[in-house]
């Protein structure tokens, strides 16, 4: 394997009855920035338990973050924070609400200029104040990593950055609290928690057998118990192993000493900000594409999924592979994802001007790097 | 699943050459107190690159410390560390070195009055110095979790105690260190880390899936691993998967919100302190005759067991148990490592009275709070 560094200084505290945990996790004198999203933990009771545990506390509520957060909604947040001298963020949703947190974080503290750099530029994050998450949505990890997805609907860009400063300090993960989730949000935070261990299991082999085993143990996981949660939502333990499964698919443990893919997110990321699609079906749309594509690049690798993940044993290894690949699509269909543009009635062309925007803000992409404009443009046509 | 609580704070630093990172990781103004072993890291250069590193910077040396660290050696190296203001403690060696910088640390700053009441009785330790780690033998896993165990020759004791407060701060993984180990010292670290993943995998289901499959990745990789080192020891891809394994099957993670059993540890730690014998050679003696014991408890895991990492296959789920069992026997044998008393010249007699010991410290142990005296007894007749 390579070399490489593992640092993730998150506290988790799981199970049911853990939101009460969170007046010990805060100290009393903390000033807290609390931002939520749409309104939906005001209809579950999450809203109440955390208000109900932070009483007699300095909370300051800042709410309607949308998914795929918006640059300009967190400096909102982060003129609020600073008027209101808040000293700790406290996400309560999903990833979108926590990866505002963080950004928010990550912009109070930043000396060099615009916080925008921070995305477009890669300016570095030297100080956040402390972010803690209460996670009612399993499926970006982002409740136990240091990376956040901001947009910018102005200029349709949607950025990445991470920082050890914004690992959140905790983050309370309840499963009860995910049982009201609909099947829409479910089935998008099943197929974004599968993608994330592919985009760091589907390259090539580095003679890392330990991190490929731990990889496969996720995805396996995954696949057996999402049927489960179709015919019983409300399974408080088929909850708690899809959220854990969540956290572990984007906890950076996996991707030790490893080669990374990425290329799914980055295209998939130009599609919804191109036409507003839902993060996990544009990575059902443009995952089974990029595997037909690099085919070659990753032809080992997908023989080993095809074989430990689904069980195909056939003796010809091209037929295993492409087995392997419809095999991944059937199970994204059959938690409800489409596979192809079309199903979303979403024309190809549409989409062909991604590739350019990727290639002209990247050198080329991929765990090989290989894949530029023209090859993003090839991914794009086989995913139509 | 459990609830659970899961906090592994330690950053880790893997690969070859990262030992020249040591130079950033402790702040220069830190007056290190840099506590090693038995010399072997003299022969090796690891002293030397660890004093390369860290050249121009307030180092105290504290060396031999054994295997089995003794209270009493922490002790002095507490005085020695009080004497000399150090506020930085660096353990390089293996686990029993580190094991001592973490009591020592912990005893530094513990006001309770005898630090000893820390392992004995379970003093709170509120405060520690940083300890730092720079790890050449895999097998504890105490490079990444709050853990640590003493003994203490003069009363035949040999206990543990777990802390936030002594996880290191960092832990540098060079595998490149560890070629030189010798047979002996390899076989017990592949052992150590295989007994330590059984302790919290080999029990009863609570619906935990993913932790299930973790576990069983780390014993597939080191059964995988094993034999190719056996072959060439001075192979460093096979000594890097060998030592992350050992790191993954004790920080804590494959544990959460599972029961957990440590029979075998406890009563292998009786048969150390009684006859001196390996730690790991005691947990491949007593692990197959607890399996036996209890096989009634542990009976369905033991079936998953033999069937997902052994690959057998019977229709009778007594023949499968039990051929599990055997390959685990046969697998520490392989390794260099026999499974029974009388392979050591150790009479059972003298061993029993460690059932007394135990008995009289413990309330009945394992997972179930089912083994007392008579079961220890027993276990020990069956490991004859």
């Amino acid at each position: 394997m390579r070399n490489f560094t593992f640092h993730n200084p998150t506290k988790i505290v799981f199970g049911k009855g853990t939101l009460a945990e969170l007046k010990n996790l805060i100290p009393e004198d903390r000033r807290i920035l609390m931002m939520t999203g749409g309104g939906s933990i005001r209809k579950n009771g999450v809203h109440d338990q955390v208000m109900e545990a932070l009483k007699g506390r300095t909370v300051i509520e800042f709410s309607g973050i949308d998914p795929n957060p918006e640059y300009e909604k967190c400096m909102d947040a982060m003129r609020l924070a600073k008027k209101e001298k808040a000293d700790f963020l406290l996400s309560v949703g999903g990833g979108s609400v926590l990866d505002a947190a963080k950004f928010t974080a990550a912009a109070l503290k930043f000396k060099g200029g615009d916080p925008w750099d921070i995305l477009e530029k890669g300016a570095a994050v030297a100080e956040a104040p402390p972010v803690g998450c209460v996670l009612t949505l399993p499926a970006t990890g982002s409740e136990s990593n240091g990376n956040a997805v901001i947009s910018r609907r102005a200029t349709g860009q949607k950025l990445a950055f991470s920082s050890i400063h914004v690992f959140p300090q905790f983050s309370i993960l309840d499963p009860a609290t995910t049982v009201t989730l609909s099947e829409r949000q479910t089935a998008n935070g099943i197929v974004d928690a599968f993608v994330h261990v592919m985009e760091q299991y589907m390259t090539y082999d580095v003679n890392a057998p330990l991190q490929d085993r731990q990889a496969e143990a996720v995805l396996l996981t995954l696949i057996e118990e999402a049927p489960k949660i179709k015919e019983d939502p409300l399974n408080y333990e088929t909850r708690a192993n899809l959220m854990w499964c969540a956290t572990q698919a984007l906890n950076t443990m996996i991707g030790c000493g490893v080669p990374q893919d990425w290329t799914t997110h980055i295209i998939g990321h130009e599609i919804t900000a191109l036409h507003g699609l839902d993060h996990a079906r544009t990575l059902a749309i443009v995952l089974p594409a990029v595997f037909r594509h690099q085919r070659d690049q990753k032809g080992k690798k997908l023989v080993q999924y095809a074989r430990r993940v689904w069980g195909i044993e056939h003796r010809d290894d091209e037929r295993t592979l492409e087995a392997g690949i419809r095999k991944t699509e059937e199970f994204f269909r059959s938690v409800g994802l489409p596979t192809r543009l079309k199903d979303y009635h979403i024309p190809l062309e549409s989409c062909l001007p991604a590739a350019k925007a990727i290639a002209s803000r990247n050198p080329k992409i991929g765990e090989h790097g290989d894949i530029g404009r023209k090859e993003i443009e090839a991914i794009l046509k086989l995913a139509e």
